[in-house]
């Protein structure tokens, strides 16, 4: 304990940041299945020793601040006096649990210092304005940013009303995500094909079109050892043309989002336990921005998109993608299949534009995230 | 003095390794005048103290050998029993200047360190046998590799018989290079077109294509203030269609492989100060290979190209391409001009192989150096 003081004093960042890192550390430690709810961690610190750490269980159990202030009590601590570091706002309503902010007034704590509020119209405010009644000194905004980063999927939910989307593709030097004929399985490495695994895994849901559905037949799943929870899966298909035996369909949850169906369709679909939404815009295609809408309704933080050039144009034309994972493979296919199709552009200025925001060497490949500018 | 010999003692480097590292970084100062000679640094150490440095001059000047003993009479020490380190095997023949290694052996050092042995014929171990010879201890193969990497060029040359060829490309990352309209002057920053000029500074010869000279009329110069030469310009243009008025036979030297081009076109472009060589394959286009073999006999170590699809195409399909150099713009263009054409494969084992080398965030957009497998 005394060395974690000691690390906090010597550190560059303040005290408040010191101790909210390692609270951000913690909610890293949150499984997938506490979606849609976020990822939080808590640190309770008394007489500058941590004596309580916490994070956020499994969907319907319990908050990062219960599981600290249950782990103070656990070590014989008093959290009497205490400042608790919380990477989100508490919250101050009775949803699946009781309100952390009661519990804290409750445990006697002076200080609460938090990285960003709760954009969730339930909290947005009110947990820290309870603290403050009942005579807590509140901290907002001690690396929000770190904080909201931890929360990309909920926030977007949350704040936009759709889920945080990310587009993986895997490409050559030139651009191409396939030979001429179709051959894609190998261009990258078997390390970059696993990592992918690790980036579906914490999707709530794999989205893919009817295009890859048939010309691949892809199961979509995690297939990692680690895997407690395989992604929803979605199909965007206007006129269901999913094959009744698919991969996609078998073993799990798929959603299919389809334009205009038959109903005959649509019965055999349902019989076979997907679950098929109608969204149709002016030309007779799926609605994007309703399946979005319906996606966020369902409580879908994140998506993954793993398809073909035509959804992948679609969706990033319509400005969905939020970030592009892009495995890059050192190698030219020259003709082959390009990575999306777009609308034909007559001036640079109109290019769809994002940022590099983190490239790391994934075995003989280049991982790129790409996020869409501001 | 004795705070670099602090530093050798305490670093993890063998002592060694670490003046060899000295002797490197003084290669780097080498200007690009040097060439066709290799760059080269040295270093002279007495009772472990620098007592001499220097780097080979512009062509026709001291080699770095000679600039070190001076180095070493200018501050008034003796060479007597000291050892030197130099990057290159000194030379054991009079070219443009006398043999280094005689100018070593009069001094009286007693040992000599080399990185690597000069492959040229010329000297290709008979430098270290000469010293060798006359009693001085040799010790051969330190830092290599980093050695090795400072004169790529010439090694090229001299090893293979033509020269490094490293081409660049400005993309999107979808692998497109321009719009469908032609329109390409902004796909990456400022920042990284700057960049690209400092590339073009330190090859012998920028060479570009028929297409692009037609379409861009590019002057392919070094536009930097502290550009010291202007490289050689090359276009491939094997039916002389290069217009007289062209910027890229302007106010500088350049030269044109043709293949099948009218003598009266010749003459015409001999009459404009450029040099046009003839060389001719099967299919009535430039021939690649004896374009190269042309090259190296003239003394052109590096070569940075900047074509459209059809040479790049052309050059990587022949294997010709070492290294790509790849500003990627994190924008996206859908439809629009590719980087390169090639022969269509069928299998994604007959793919053209490059390994990341080295990735640098450049402004907004990111530099990717890839080299051929070996």
């Amino acid at each position: 304990m005394s060395e974690l003081n000691d690390v906090a004093s010597r550190s560059s960042l303040t005290g408040h940041e010191f101790f909210m890192k390692r609270a951000l550390e913690l909610a890293k430690n949150c499984s997938v299945l506490t979606s849609p709810n976020p990822k939080v961690g808590c640190v309770i610190v008394k007489n500058g020793q941590i004596v309580g750490e916490g994070f956020t269980q499994p969907v319907g159990g319990n908050h990062a601040e219960i599981e600290a202030l249950n782990d103070a009590a656990g070590r014989g601590e008093s959290c009497q006096g205490a400042t608790v570091y919380v990477t989100l706002e508490p919250c101050a309503h009775f949803g699946r649990t009781p309100p952390c902010a009661d519990a804290l007034i409750r445990a006697g704590v002076s200080q609460v210092v938090v990285a960003m509020e709760d954009p969730n119209g339930l909290v947005a405010g009110k947990g820290l304005e309870k603290l403050r009644l009942a005579g807590v000194h509140v901290v907002c905004g001690v690396l929000a940013a770190e904080a909201r980063e931890m929360n990309r999927g909920f926030l977007s939910r949350i704040e936009r009303g759709r889920p945080w989307v990310r587009m993986k593709v895997a490409a050559s030097l030139d651009g191409k995500t396939a030979l001429s004929n179709g051959e894609s399985q190998w261009i990258t490495s078997e390390a970059a094909r696993e990592d992918g695994h690790r980036w579906r895994m914490r999707a709530d849901a794999v989205m893919t079109g009817i295009g890859t559905v048939i010309k691949d037949d892809p199961k979509l799943n995690v297939r990692l050892p680690e895997v407690v929870r395989q992604p929803l899966r979605i199909v965007v298909d206007s006129q269901l043309k999913t094959p009744l035996d698919a991969r996609i369909i078998q073993d799990g949850v798929t959603w299919i989002f389809s334009a205009n169906a038959s109903p005959t369709k649509i019965d055999a679909m349902q019989e076979r336990g997907v679950q098929v939404f109608s969204a149709i815009n002016d030309t007779g295609r799926v609605d994007l921005a309703e399946m979005m809408k319906t996606l966020a309704e369902k409580e879908i933080n994140e998506i993954h998109v793993e398809a073909g050039a035509t959804l992948n144009g679609a969706l990033i034309q319509a400005g969905y993608v939020d970030e592009m994972l892009i495995y890059l493979a050192p190698c030219f296919l020259g003709s082959g299949k390009n990575m999306l199709s777009l609308n034909q552009i007559d001036r640079l200025a109109d290019r769809i534009a994002f940022d590099f925001h983190e490239i790391v060497p994934i075995g003989h490949d280049l991982r790129i995230l790409a996020r869409l500018t501001d």
